[in-house]
């Protein structure tokens, strides 16, 4: 029985394997159908992890359940070990989970159950991960040798840690652009600290973070501080047109358009930020294949 | 790419067109099946546009999806634009939405996704008026010629204005029966102000409407003012009996029953309410045959 | 038109083979496949009970809708009775209801469309009480001669009273076993208010309610309470010793651990507990084919 759940348990070179397989399905590459069933539990908000799970699903023929935490005996104060217990034994052979808890599924893995960790807290999200590999991939053909510069909310991203591990381990230059209060020494292993000024001339991606100000519990957004961010730390149009000519802009959305980028720029020639989205749902479908163990 | 956004965007006669597609499909008319993916974004309470939207799709075979919007990244503050260029991204073809706003879809034309406008606050809701219309041409075959009495909140109502428009342009007269404070000057250009029991004689349609409390924002209800408000613009027994034989009732539902209509006359044999419902599923695959463009 | 809606609408006897239809769906038995239409309509929580029906309709291909109550028409002040001819009205042939009151069915049964009660406030639960004596059946073949003790929380136990009338009735002796403030009354003319550890040894059957804390309006919850619960009421480690070698657990789930049951028995090899959701999905199986009538 496998279980998708964090970036960790692969080697590097196995989760590019995975990216690849990605882009083959996003290329036509045809698919085992199947009739096992899936269900997908979010206690967190979501719109395009949930979204592009519950397409990837019924692109596969899975059978597709919603776990609806508002109405669920989770009001009745069940634990998460049992509503898994149940759907286990209500038929399901996978569980797409997103909740609070860096390490809520620790206890659930011998229930019986796939677990597909749909992002845990401010722990791991993996399948982003595997969309922006996909990204990259599909764009450079390669990790080694890349310049990327990873832009923001480091401390409170769980993809920054997850990309920054795979990036750096496949031989790619990273550099960490943030205010002092979004830096964590542990970026240091995989690459180094620098005023985003001085490396947007050279990075080949540029990797812009959502600020998680829905983490930030004692912060308020402020809109003088929210321009003095987009004028030190975001992508304005000065900065665009500083990028090299092939370079990408990347960001796991949603935006907060003119904090992290100049609204204008979401759409722009060097933004992939919708193909991120397209490429999730390929991403997920690879996820998928894999976890049933085809 | 066709949108369906507003009753104006169609010449009156092919609205009616549209109805009689309808009032064809239920009678049996072939539907291409297809395998388009579309997605219901319902900002505000529905129960029947909602479902009756739900079950066309089903029974045309698309891929369905529900946007949930309680757990979805507008918590994160995401824009109505970015979420529907989030599911043009993730594969999705057309979109059905409801919002509290009157002109919610003007930015989001050229996304590459189709809009059904599924409701827009207190502006537009033309796939109820489509019902509406098809729901009167079953009846009588026609418009022009037709007495239609247009009976209650017309100022909050969305229904009434569209439905006042194309039966004026079709040739029925129109008269209008409210309270002064739910009338509006507006609708004077399609028809007359009258009193209901000076009218109640001669008219072919009876079409209630709703009042819409809950846009009401500081008027609380009270049962005084409810059996006044029946006995006053209401449909009570005596009302009933004046109405011509072939006379029919039409209510867009959900009823304030003893309010609007007594109890007793919802399900009444003038009475077309439920058949109004039931049309709403043929009204709605009418709608999304139109919007494919077949 | 037939209805599920209490248990004393079946004879016994008539009761148990629907059970037995259930062990016969669990074990292969071909159901007819058919294109009818069922809406779920939960208006209090539940996880298993909602699950459990919505995976019984898909793999029967019916096809399923699901009524969202937080954000339907009943915020508009729809009456249970509107919902139902509205679902009548979009096609819907069964509606599978949970309502918190007692006796909601009463006034929906000649809309034209089937009810399936899936629990009425603190009065009936019928397909819980199906898929206990599934669980019962399968186990020990019959009822005739069984002892079963009945403990807990019997005064706001829906299931209670539906089972330990059909096992009363088809010749199990019944023990009842409760703090005096979750005993009543009626209860005596099915058997025998007992100390647990009076009958544990000779039980073949014991079958743990859960306290419904949710209905305890003005109780709150303690610690000392429930270890002092666990120690007079609930299956501890020693009173499992107690049980006899064939002797099954039973619990509706779900259960507060360490309360009713201490947790590391909730999947002990004597606890039928997996077992009953596991059932949960056939009896429903076996209650939609009866609804329709085949």
């Amino acid at each position: 029985m496998r279980h998708f759940l964090e970036v960790e348990q692969f080697k590097p070179e196995e989760f590019i394997e995975l990216a690849k397989r990605g882009i083959e399905i996003k290329n036509g590459a045809s698919l085992n159908k199947n009739g096992l069933s899936i269900v997908n539990m979010f206690f967190e908000s979501s719109t395009r992890t949930k979204m592009s799970f519950e397409v990837a699903e019924k692109q596969m023929d899975f059978h597709t359940y919603n776990f609806d935490v508002t109405t669920s005996a989770v009001n009745k104060g069940e634990s998460l070990y049992d509503s898994i217990l149940t759907m286990k034994a209500l038929g399901m052979n996978i569980a797409v989970i997103r909740h609070q808890n860096n390490h809520y599924y620790k206890d659930l893995l011998d229930i019986g159950i796939s677990i597909v960790n749909a992002g845990s807290g401010s722990g791991e999200h993996p399948s982003q991960c595997l969309l922006d590999m996909m990204t990259i991939i599909e764009e450079f053909g390669k990790i080694q040798g890349l310049k990327v510069a990873i832009v923001g909310d480091l401390k409170h991203s769980r993809v920054a840690r997850s990309n920054a591990k795979i990036l750096h381990e496949l031989g790619a230059t990273i550099y960490f652009c943030s205010p002092k209060e979004y830096y964590d020494k542990e970026f240091e292993k995989y690459g180094t600290y620098k005023k985003l000024d001085e490396v947007i001339f050279e990075v080949d991606v540029l990797m812009m973070l959502r600020i998680q100000f829905e983490r930030h519990r004692n912060e308020a957004r402020h809109i003088e501080t929210e321009a003095a961010y987009l004028r030190d730390y975001g992508l304005n149009q000065r900065r665009y047109h500083q990028l090299k000519d092939h370079a990408i802009v990347m960001h796991p959305a949603p935006v907060n358009r003119d904090v992290e980028i100049a609204s204008r720029l979401v759409e722009s020639e060097k933004s992939r930020i919708v193909r991120q989205m397209e490429n999730g749902v390929f991403a997920r479908m690879a996820i998928l294949e894999w976890v049933k163990g085809e």
